[in-house]
C-alpha cells in the first residue's frame, strides 16, 4: 500500500492507494471517531462494491444513502436528502460519512459533512479514476447552482482518502477516459516529465495496464497533495489546477449537466485555453499539438461543442469563482509544465478561440 | 462608541457599539475588500434601515436582496434564494454580504456567505437585541431543517459587527424580551453580578432606558466574545452558552417554528434546566426562584406550553447538535453564575421535568 500525506498541520491527512482496500478490515476503524457512520453512495456504485465496505464495518451503527447517479443530481435537492437521511435516524455531531462513488458522491457528501451540524467527520473513497487522482483530495465540495458549477460549497478536509485501483476494473471506458484529463492537467501545469510519461504510456494507460495505472494515480496525488499543502483555500497557486476548467464549466452548463462528462470538458477546457495561450504568442504550435494529440490518444474530446457561441460562452464565464471585479481571469499556459493565471488577454484573441470550429 | 474585539488569531474581529452607526458614513468601508456588495435585510426591517446603510456604501455596486420575516423563513429554499440572487447579477468571489436584521438575517446570510462560491467577506448589522448580544457575535450560522433547529450551518466568522443602539427604538416589546432572555443568560451561566445587576435594573431595561440597555448589551457581548475566544468550536466550555437552549428548540420546533420566539423558547428552556437541577439537588429552590422571577419580570414566558408531552419533548430533543452516541446531554446550573454540561442526570426527574405544569 502506498500512503502519501496531504500536509495541512492539524487537518492533515493520508491518501491510500491500493488495489482491494475497500474489503480491507480494520482499515478504516482508526479513522472512525465515533459509533455511527452513513455512507453515501449511489445507484451504479453501490451494487458493486457497498456490500464489501460494509462488511468490513460490523463495530459500527452503520446508515446507507443512495444518490441517483449523475451530476445534474449535484444540486441542493439531493443535498438536503441527505440532510434528511441524518436527521431522520438521528446521527448525531460524531457522526461519519463516508462517500464511496466518483466526483458527484465525494463532493455532494462532503459538503454535506462540511454543514451537518455546523462539521462531521467525513472519508473519501474514491472509485472512478478522476475522483481518485483529483476531486477526492484537496477538501474542495461543492453543489451546482443552475446558473453555475460547484458555486455552493466549502473547504472541508476528509479524514483519509481510501483509492482502491481495483475499483476501476469496473469503470466505463467514458469514465476512464474523463480521469485521465484531470491526470494530464498535471503535465500541462507543473509536471512536464510526467506528460513525457504520459506521452510514453497512454497506449497502456486505456489498455488499463494495472502497474501503468498505480503509477499515474500515485504520481497524481503527489502532484495535488503538494499544491494544496502550498495554498489550502486558493488565494494563489491552487488556482492553477484548474486550467481548463473556466471553458469547461461553460461547457458542462452549456450543454446542461450530465451530457458532457467533467473530464471531458475540461479536456476541451484545457485545448481552448493552449489555443488562446498560442494565439496570444505565449504557447508554441507544437505544445498545442501535443496536447491535442495526448487528449485524442486518451480517448478525449478535442472539439468545442457547435452548439455554444462566443456570447454565450462569455455568460457562462461570468460565472466562474475566477471572476475579479467583472473581469474573467483564466489560466494560460507558457509551456507544457508552466501555467498561470492571466488577467491580460486580448480580448479578442479570446473571441477567436470561442468560436473556433477545430484547435487541433 | 464602544469597540470589543473577539479574539481569534487571524479571524479576529470587532463589535462596534454606538448610536446611529447603521448612518455613520466610513465606518464600513475597512471592512468591505472590494467591489461589489449584497445587503440581505427583511421585510420589517428594510424599510426602517435599509436606505439609511445604503447612503453609507455610495463608492460601491450595492446589490439588495429582501427576505420574508419570521424564524419560519430560515430554511434552505430561502437560502437558495440568496444564491441565485447572487448569480444573478453575478456577484464575483469577492463580494461582501451584509446581514441587516435579526437572529434570523444574521444566520441565514452567514451561512450564505460562508457557501457562496465556499466563502465570501461578510459583516453583522443587527437590529435586535437577540442579534446584538448573542447571535451575531461568535460565527455560528445556520439554517433549520424541519426535524431540527440550526441542523444545517457552518461556522464561519464576520469581518465585524455593527450594533446600532439605537435600532432597539423600533423593536417591539416582545422582540425586546426575547432579547433579555439572552442577556440573563450571560448571568445565569458565568457572571453572577450580571446577574444581580439584572435583578436591579430590569424595570430600567424594559422601560428601554438607553444607557441601561448600552451596558448590557456591552456587557454581554463581553460575555460572549471571551467564551468564543475560549472555544470557537465548541469543542468544550461554549456549549454552556446553549442553556435552555435544548428544551427550548423543542419547544420551536414542537410549537412550529415562528410561533414561540426563539428567546422565549429559552426562557421558559433555561427555567426547566433550572427545575432539573433542583430535582437533582444541584440548585436551591431560592435560586430556581429568582431565575423565574427575573425572566418574568423581563416580559418572558415562565410557563412550558401544555401541548407537548414528555414523549415529544424527548423525540424533539434527540435532534440536538449535543447528543452524544445516543445520550442527550443538557446543560444544567449549580448556581446562579455557574452552569455545567451534564451527562449523568436521572432520567426520571428529566420526566418529571417535562412533565410539570409549573415550575415558577
Amino acid at each position: 500500500m502506498t500512503t502519501l500525506n496531504v500536509d495541512l498541520g492539524d487537518r492533515s491527512y493520508p491518501i491510500l492507494i491500493d488495489r482491494e482496500l475497500i474489503g480491507s478490515v480494520g482499515l478504516l476503524k482508526q479513522y472512525i471517531p465515533a459509533r455511527q457512520v452513513m455512507v453515501v453512495s449511489n445507484e451504479t456504485v453501490a451494487p458493486l462494491y457497498l456490500d464489501k465496505l460494509l462488511s468490513t464495518l460490523t463495530d459500527f451503527e452503520v446508515h446507507t444513502h443512495i444518490l441517483p447517479d449523475g451530476e445534474e443530481f449535484k444540486n441542493l435537492q439531493i443535498l438536503d436528502g441527505i440532510f434528511d437521511a441524518l436527521l431522520k435516524v438521528p446521527c448525531d455531531r460524531e457522526v461519519t460519512l463516508i462517500a464511496l462513488g466518483g466526483g458527484v458522491v465525494g463532493d455532494i457528501t462532503g459538503f454535506a459533512a462540511a454543514c451537518y451540524q455546523r462539521g462531521v467527520p467525513f472519508i473519501q473513497i474514491p472509485t472512478t479514476l478522476l475522483a481518485q487522482v483529483d476531486s477526492s483530495v484537496g477538501g474542495k465540495t461543492a453543489v451546482n447552482h443552475p446558473r453555475g458549477k460547484n458555486m455552493i460549497g466549502a473547504f472541508y478536509q476528509p479524514r483519509c482518502v481510501v483509492a482502491d485501483t481495483g475499483s476501476l476494473d469496473t469503470l466505463d471506458d467514458r469514465q476512464l477516459s474523463a480521469g485521465l484529463a484531470e491526470v494530464i492537467k498535471y503535465g500541462l501545469i507543473r509536471d512536464p516529465g510526467f506528460f513525457s510519461w504520459l506521452e510514453e504510456n497512454m497506449d497502456a494507460l486505456v489498455d488499463r495496464d494495472a502497474a501503468a495505472l498505480s503509477y499515474c494515480i500515485e504520481r497524481s496525488c503527489r502532484n495535488k497533495a503538494e499544491v494544496v499543502a502550498q495554498d489550502e483555500h486558493e488565494a494563489g497557486v491552487r488556482a492553477l489546477l484548474n486550467l481548463g476548467h473556466t471553458f469547461g464549466h461553460a461547457i458542462e452548463a452549456g450543454m446542461g449537466y450530465g451530457n458532457w462528462l467533467h473530464g471531458e470538458a475540461v479536456a476541451t477546457g484545457m485545448l481552448m485555453a493552449a489555443d488562446l495561450s498560442r494565439r496570444s504568442g505565449w504557447l508554441s504550435d507544437q505544445d498545442v499539438y501535443r496536447t491535442g494529440a495526448l487528449l485524442k490518444r486518451a480517448g478525449l474530446p478535442v472539439v468545442p461543442p457547435s452548439e455554444l457561441t462566443a456570447s454565450r460562452y462569455r455568460d457562462l464565464m461570468k460565472v466562474d469563482k475566477k471572476v475579479k471585479s467583472g473581469h474573467i481571469r483564466l489560466v494560460l499556459l507558457k509551456s507544457i509544465g508552466e501555467a498561470f493565471v492571466c488577467d491580460d488577454y486580448d480580448e479578442a484573441l479570446l473571441n477567436q478561440t470561442l468560436s473556433a470550429q477545430t484547435i487541433y
